[in-house]
């Protein structure tokens, strides 16, 4: 029996993960919730599962998080929170020797370095819950460091993936929201319709595979069926595939090492009929170059290109810039930042405000004229 | 250094092997080679590769085959002969401790049980070269027995994929000999394009990886990109990737457990573009439904399914029957067949006997008016 924490458990991800513990009642039990501000849905998931702790961030703060991590009971934390509000728990997480299943990207792409150093210091290990992750690391079980050449991570292009590029200055958020494959946050919607999504990704695969950006490919897959692949050091290529159900994922990182049954529907290639491979391109989809250049540019330029991209997508969200000026801020902002050492929480929360500020300048001088 | 016996050095597969002993020359080293009838070129690689020791089965029969696989410098055996002229120098080289390569697909379909049961015995390895089982034995790896739901094999479809029924009866040998991918010997490519390879590989399948005709699928995907595909318990499906190149499933068995570079080119997905996967019609190929007959009903009914096979592709290739009696020839043959145990060679080579001489009949009886 594996004691779990769910960080966000209010969230799509956690209902998912909960869902995986209805499934499997005798494997897995709740010790600990915590949600952001939705207090009621958390009342009730914390009777149904009988929680033995629970925690409102908009009520106890990063401190009642950190308790829910920490509890002794807990072996798994289940990181589905959105944003920067979970990374001290998942530090105190670690410290306290608990598996993390993470889900959120920030905590990868703003702290990497601190995250992954304490977990192999501490031989704690951190197990993705997103799908390409997680297909990497299902493609990666049981083969050595040295004999993976690349990993390609799949993207589904989204909605704007055949659409030239003078449109794209004119979609609006609802067309943006329109994911053709995954119905996710609003947030995490237009990061995949920016491509941004998956520059996210790839600076979280560098940390978790621990690979170079030379070593990380992206290929738009838009039926989002096979979720990523690993090319070996012979020529021979893994790949997982499966359907979009979040529940896999989360259900494998509750199992790992071990694998489950799990009540999904079969996959048949036969009815999907055909798999489609693009290249990327990158004069419509900048994003994903930018997300390259900071992670090659050093750990603190991520952490710029995370809250420029944040500050632009909110600006775009409430229409005051237009589609294509979200890489635009998130550039200038990059152009700005010199890059300095981020060794500690408090360096990061200082580049993190910098670039929020900037970016909020930057994105005041786009806006459109209405 | 592992010390290699390559049966059937002078075919297609065996100078692939040869090919990858050159690419590897501080790790593979050739210790026997045997031929069929070609003895010119086995004595130019005896005389490349320094071979302790050769065979010519023209020359010396099957005791040389034997002797050459169970030499004492030998650690793994690539049986790359066609039919089944290799089954007793396999069963010797097992009973000796070699590790085996197979790339025969009679070996395990006319003797599975004893060479799987003789393998688990003395705690020898059958690693499979042909792509299909091979991308199998990768996607198995690190994972546990009871995690796999099914296996599926892919299958080209090969030449008359998309042909109606009505126009079958009439493709020339000729035609049937245009394989859209693989290059291979003309009886594997007739059953390539029968759909009876891939019956063959389904009752290998069924021995090399002890799984049930139910827990084995077949699917068309007519780009043979994806070698094929394992589903696991928890619906999550893995495959292996790659291109048309023999040299990379071969290596894989030499190396195994471990993983070499190979001079491969890289697979760019983008510049394939598309993959496409379709069921298997049995109307018009009946022959893979009688594979999965002949594995459900026993292993001699899989003896009488490759002998009588054997004789229609045969008379097929000399243009006596049409290529729509070749399972037509099979399914009498098999329907005159009660089910004996074939627990010895002896009597595996008695059905294989009485199911040719039948086959022989029923085909006289199929021949086309000229």
């Amino acid at each position: 029996m594996k004691g779990l924490a769910i960080l966000g458990s209010t969230g799509s991800i956690g209902q998912s993960a909960l869902d995986v513990v209805r499934a499997h009642p005798g494997r897995l039990k709740v010790i600990g919730l915590a949600a952001g501000s939705n207090g009621d849905r958390l009342r009730e998931q914390a009777a149904e599962f009988h929680a033995k702790i629970t925690a409102l961030a908009s009520a106890t703060g990063g401190a009642g998080l950190i308790e829910v991590a920490t509890h002794p009971e807990v072996d798994i934390v289940i990181c589905a929170s959105s944003g920067t509000a979970a990374l001290e728990a998942v530090l105190a997480a670690i410290d306290a020797g608990k598996t993390i299943a993470l889900a959120n990207k920030e905590v990868l792409v703003m702290a990497g370095a601190l995250v992954t150093s304490a977990a192999r210091a501490r031989g704690v290990a951190i197990l993705p819950v997103d799908s390409e992750h997680n297909a990497i690391h299902q493609c990666l079980h049981g083969r050595r460091r040295e004999e993976v050449r690349r990993i390609i991570l799949t993207a589904s292009g989204g909605p704007f993936r055949e659409m030239p590029a003078a449109a794209l200055a004119d979609v609006t958020p609802a067309e943006a929201l329109r994911h053709p494959t995954w119905r996710m946050g609003r947030k995490i919607t237009i990061d995949s319709a920016t491509l941004m999504n998956k520059g996210l990704e790839v600076i979280e695969a560098h940390w978790l595979f621990d690979l170079p950006a030379d070593q990380i490919d992206v290929v738009i897959h838009p039926q989002s069926i096979v979720h990523s692949l690993v090319e070996l050091n012979d020529g021979s290529i893994i790949a997982q595939l499966g359907g979009a159900d979040m529940k896999l994922p989360i259900q494998y990182a509750c199992s790992y090492p071990d694998r489950w049954e799990a009540p999904v529907a079969r996959l048949d290639l036969t009815a999907i009929g055909r798999l489609d491979f693009q290249p990327p391109d990158p004069d419509r989809f900048p994003c994903l170059t930018l997300a390259y250049r900071a992670l090659r540019a050093g750990p603190s330029h991520a952490v710029v290109l995370n809250a420029a991209n944040e500050v632009a997508v909110a600006s775009y969200l409430e229409e005051k810039i237009s589609f294509v000026s979200i890489p635009r801020v998130i550039e200038q902002a990059m152009d700005a930042h010199a890059g300095v050492t981020v060794s500690t929480l408090e360096a990061v929360r200082e580049v993190d405000a910098w670039a929020r500020l900037y970016s909020q300048n930057v994105a005041r001088g786009l806006e459109l004229k209405v």
